[in-house]
């Protein structure tokens, strides 16, 4: 047995996992995952029934992880340490992972849906405020750095980078050169390829 | 100098950060922050101008943390290893801190918003689906667990246990005996009643 079973479906998010996979050089093998039939298996690793859903197999017992980037970060944590942040990229490497999570997906699923706040007030009481604001922090992170942690690219990039290649791709978030260096970086590794290549540019 | 600032509100989330300091029994300031004159100093530590932010005073230099979760988790990192996860606890860990920073409180901001996805297709769009499956995740989880991790008390707490706290206190999230327990639970450890003493119930 592989030591990761990854929930899959090559037209959703669980390409954000298959690509920390990929990076890490990881040992897995995929558990094909159709709308239409969940299956019971990914409802016991994920009561959401969400995916990117990934289960650890363990000497001491299988895990399961959900969460796109809690799956990049616990692949890191248990099969790519050289991706981990060291200290001085702590900082960035947590704050930027939670701020992909967090504000920058709320700011993005909302506009799509049409959700805008209205007034101060509201952006006081959303976590991210706007999607103005939230799109401007996330263009100046890159106009100084190269990757998530500066010149280093780490595993966090799989999952900021996931938000900002595939919000350029669908224009959800507004093309610059900033974002566009950004993502031709990473659209260079081997390990990208291994797993967008064959999606539609 | 103390090994960390916290820009603060007592009104605020940054709350979550200081019971975080609290709980590693770290040193630390507060740098005082009011929402009509928000200082300098935190644009410059995180560009959203949102608390909780932190700075951590280092010999090799300052780094700056913002977004609850990646706040409360650095804190562990740099102050309270024993705060942190074993190996076995790293997947609950990690998923229930992005579960929390993610779909938990995207639901809940959407839902105190008004904003309800209109149908499936609406769900499948927005990363958490539904506030009820997202809340009944929270709860089926405390169902078997004292704690995000199981048994042990650990830095993720801090966060899941202050979204659960303040869902409660405010009926934004639905009250049940597994999450009353666990609220019960954080509310008697010593480092809350320090942090969170002197806020009305």
């Amino acid at each position: 047995m592989a030591d990761y079973t990854l929930f899959f479906n090559p037209m959703s998010r669980a390409l954000i996992a298959k690509w920390a996979l990929e990076e890490a050089g990881a040992d897995y093998d995929l558990f094909p995952v159709e709308w239409e039939s969940k299956p019971a298996e990914l409802f016991a690793a994920n009561p959401l029934g969400k995916i990117p859903a990934l289960i650890h197999h363990r000497a001491e017992g299988d895990l399961a992880v959900s969460e796109g980037a809690a799956i990049c970060h616990y692949i890191a944590e248990t099969a790519a340490p050289a991706l981990l942040p060291n200290d001085g990229e702590k900082a960035d490497y947590f704050r930027m992972m939670f701020f992909a999570a967090g504000p920058l997906e709320a700011a993005i699923s909302n506009k799509a849906q049409g959700w805008v706040p209205d007034g101060e007030r509201a952006e006081l009481t959303l976590g991210y405020g706007s999607f103005e604001r939230v799109a401007a922090m996330l263009d100046g992170w890159f106009a100084e750095r190269d990757y998530v942690c500066g010149e280093r690219f780490t595993m966090a990039d799989v999952y900021v980078g996931s938000q900002v290649d595939w919000g350029l791709r669908f224009a959800s978030i507004p093309a610059g050169e900033n974002l566009d260096a950004y993502a031709a970086r990473l659209r260079d590794r081997p390990a990208y390829a291994a797993t967008m290549g064959g999606i539609p540019g």
